[in-house]
């Protein structure tokens, strides 16, 4: 049995909260279970130097975890001064996962830099972050294109993530944090809305694993992913407050 | 007239949002009106070099802002990889006024992490960090005691903080964004709950300012700061729910 | 046609050196094609700290590419005081790998460093560095337990690794430059021995993928790391200098 | 009874020294009892890229203490590659306070470095900088002025800085380092000539104090400040060396 | 005797290895007996802002050791994000070293850069890096020439270096790793091909030394770096693959 | 003519002003001409970590300019949070010349910081200080061992340094700055009392030079230091104030 009771292809109960904040044009708190991720959307007029001129738009994406969101107090970074490799590539991770879905050689010259910053850490972090920024950048892009910022919208369609594993040997879906630090293997998926994969990563933590268990993984994220983007169109249904 | 409708003595609504996030034993949302501070204290056995070996225990603060807690984003530290100078200033005054009103003496060789991080800014938001981080400290003194980490409670007394200025001659309580960038004069006020200072800090920005607007600014700070003591008062009057 | 000439299935000419320099008790340079990654393994008697005192070993790898090892000369990562994401990327990749066919619990206290650094880069490097990294662990372990200086050999089994992408819709093993930067999707795979998995990374770059898609690059992959493993066992069926 | 037998409203002996130094077009040694600050101005044509074009100027400060200026040698802040929280909030005061006395919009577009380098330490460095780097400034001012380098004379009138605090329940006018250590508070003033204050300074080190104690310190920090501008006009009431 | 049976002035078995590596214009393995020395010329179009505009061209040295160079690892610098001073004196050695025997102004604008990396280190690696530098800055040369990148050969003449020491008061020429750690003095000489010298630098490592000790070592240098020059002279006579 | 009015052998005024500044138990200002270096010696109970417990001593030097110490203002070094490679020579010259002339292994466990700060920049800043750093090192060890800090003085005799050059084909002792920012050649020399060499450092600056004038060079500076050694001797001879 689960930590949460869950069987083994259940996902934890997962919510999209629009307009967490109000500074930034988009802003969702995503929760997958206790992980608690804040996304915000931020405009900036600027291009980095190697595109500037060119006409093209540019997304980019951060990942900080706040010190207070894990149990054992998560140091700042800034404290080395110095960026984890983990946090480097849970960054890269999802800036290349939403660039998949954008097209920005429509929108004008600009950055749209999407910061993800867990609030409350309970597993699975990186994939919560992808799914609910996403949503942020759908909000952020259609305020902006309202404000004649952008001169189009940047996603051509959404993603999602989640994380699957192995634990006794048997495949997972979406592990909290219990699980996940005992798993023989952990793998995250990111797939587009027409059912195609854009990352796969995974790792042998603890055991190796064969074609067998690789293919049951894939199953259970796509079956997971499936769902997430369901609740993905649902949170797009309602009506966006256009703070005019 | 103010922005916000206020009168110039008038304070924001301010609220305090206890186990805002779960990881945490002491975790508060400070509001200023639309300011948000949240306040995160955890615990570490170990204490700095400096004073490992006495049997005493140590507060210290760190202070960030979340990059879409402005509406202009705010770029991460990390990026240039040094605290500003503003950063280091703010975590340095919220340590201190903690500690003015903690007698570390008797909790036992160990750490309390007190981490203030700014979801949304708009103005005041290191006042609201030590006001919220007040009783996050609070919280989690009870729980540590409760859980025998620590020995007795840190807090002696509460302390909590405003900051008033002067915008066009007049002395104002509590500036929000808008006022605070056009103010002549800008001051923090720490008081502890005996009514006596911790901090003082007033800057002349755009104008010098006398011994009679000086005193005027000190009067508006203390009523201000009588007024959010009553509501750290009624926070910690709700039970505590004890994790158990 | 590919540009050197290969089958879609076929590898680049893989090649292992064995003792390519003499200082470092395991040092290869493994070549895949153009390719040429010096990997060397030197052993140190401390431990990180945070195991130290519990008897066991540890592995670690840090990659590196010389400025000079490009057509376009690649700026050292000093020059900025920062590792770059993909090199911390790849060097977690490394030592995760090696760490899962190592048995570190029984060789005693102490750290095996394997450096990996790129004379001449061609695409594949941080695959041709596992492939090569893992014999040269395995010489320096070789020659480290008849020095006495650790108690069992870290090896369990050998593992080693290879790219293979999506070009134009067709799957293509083991990536040349010229591939690698116009590949619609790249991954990169790691397998033990057994046949059994390590690590899996594959990422979109021009365009998401399909499951077919996936299955045919784990197919392709599987027979590149067969023959790898192949040349392999050849270079350790070779005896190897004792150096006395 | 005072270390150095003074009344609690008593100053040390104060001095400025005149051209300590020749290579920049000002430079003061500000002596405040045995406190000796260094203090030079240095112009740079360029102006930080964010006023670039607007035509106006800039003056910035940089502190910091040599080495050997106290009995427990100070370490430089180069060997860990980061200032210190205290310089920072020291060198922003600086800079705060000139730029209250300045009028930057008519010199033209340059800068002003303000360096102020503790030769010797024995409490209120940050006072004897800012009263020292005024004086510099001044000279600078002129001598720039003379030379065409710079269209008008940045100072519009004169500030100057004391530091007051409470030991043993009394209030203390210029602390030296052994009163400082002990003293329970600790604030710093700075006041322009126009008796108007520019920055207040206080905080609780050891006790906090009540609006009485408040007053007496702001009264003798008054007293104080007026008599080292009496100091700073005879030093400029002499002639200055015009280099020609 | 010396521990490869040398007389007191005969140098190692010296060579240098033409396209060791086959991605830059120049690329030398440069072997002082069992020191080896990668050395490779980048081209970049860009010069370094202090010189920009001037119709100029540049050429600077980057020095770095390999971890597996040497029995005991040598940690990276990337580890520690600086620059150890032995570095930064040796890569400024070389440098200046290059650039007195090239002619700049006639090149163009453009940058070469040489990067010296050592793969194996037993002595004199920085007077290995300077000799195989000058070969590689040449053929590097002869290859941009050819393909209309710089305008002029950059070089003028050879040049060429040797380590020269004091051990149990003799003279040695070209000292290994064995006599370095134990020699009294330590010396390094540059010089060009019209017999002058580019740089002399003496230390007294474990004792002084007189007059005719100096004269004795810049006798057995000069010596030395002559049959070195020959060497050099031999490598050019060959000719150069133009990889058309 | 030298703008000095110097002859060719002659040096610049050489004086040494012992307790410039009081705190260090050694501080000497050293003059060379306008040349102005504070030497400072301070005493640190700790060594480090690789000396620590074989009961032996450590002298350490580091070096830096004040920014307004020359003409065109010197940015800190912290500003980018790196050394520059010519400080970084500097202070490894300053330590190894200085510990050429101590004996460590009889004064105790502890570590001498000998820090030269240039108030004032006119050339040869680093021959002003090694000379100044030796009298306030003995000062400092005279002090030291009087309060049973240290077991024995750290000095078995003096040390001096002076800068030559050649410059329109003359060799010229002791260049100041105008000088030194033309010559050809530039050369720094570091003698102990009993004439014997323990640096020397000559760099070909726009061209290179012959034997006849490195003997020239060696000439000059033999001459210069004798007479720098004649003011030290000096300085000495007159009575330490015993600060009881």
């Amino acid at each position: 049995m689960r930590p949460s009771d869950r069987r083994p292809d259940e996902l934890r109960s997962i919510s999209f909260v629009r307009d967490f904040t109000k500074m930034a044009p988009g802003a969702v708190l995503s929760c997958y279970g206790d992980t608690q991720v804040l996304c915000t959307v931020s405009y900036d007029p600027e291009v980095p130097p190697w595109i500037r001129g060119k006409g093209v738009g540019w997304v980019t994406s951060e990942y900080s975890m706040l010190p207070g969101s894990t149990t054992e107090r998560a140091r700042r970074e800034i404290a080395s001064g110095r960026l984890k490799g983990r946090t480097q590539e849970i960054q890269r991770l999802i800036g290349r996962s939403l660039r998949a879905v954008c097209n920005l050689s429509q929108i004008g010259e600009c950055s749209l830099f999407v910061d993800c910053d867990v609030l409350q850490a309970d597993g699975g972090t990186r994939t919560a972050a992808i799914s609910g920024a996403c949503l942020a950048l759908h909000d952020a892009g259609t305020r902006l294109l309202a404000e004649g910022k952008i001169a189009n919208h940047p996603i051509t369609q959404l993603c999602a993530a989640v994380s699957v594993g192995i634990l006794e040997g048997e495949g997972l879906l979406d592990l909290e944090y219990k699980e996940d630090r005992m798993a023989e293997v952990d793998m995250n998926l990111v797939m587009a809305e027409d059912s195609k994969f854009i990352e796969i990563q995974g790792t042998a933590e603890r055991q190796t694993f064969d074609a067998r268990q690789l293919a049951q993984m894939i199953s259970l994220a796509t079956k997971g992913i499936t769902e997430i983007l369901d609740r993905q169109r649902e949170f797009l249904a309602q009506p966006l407050d256009d703070r005019a």
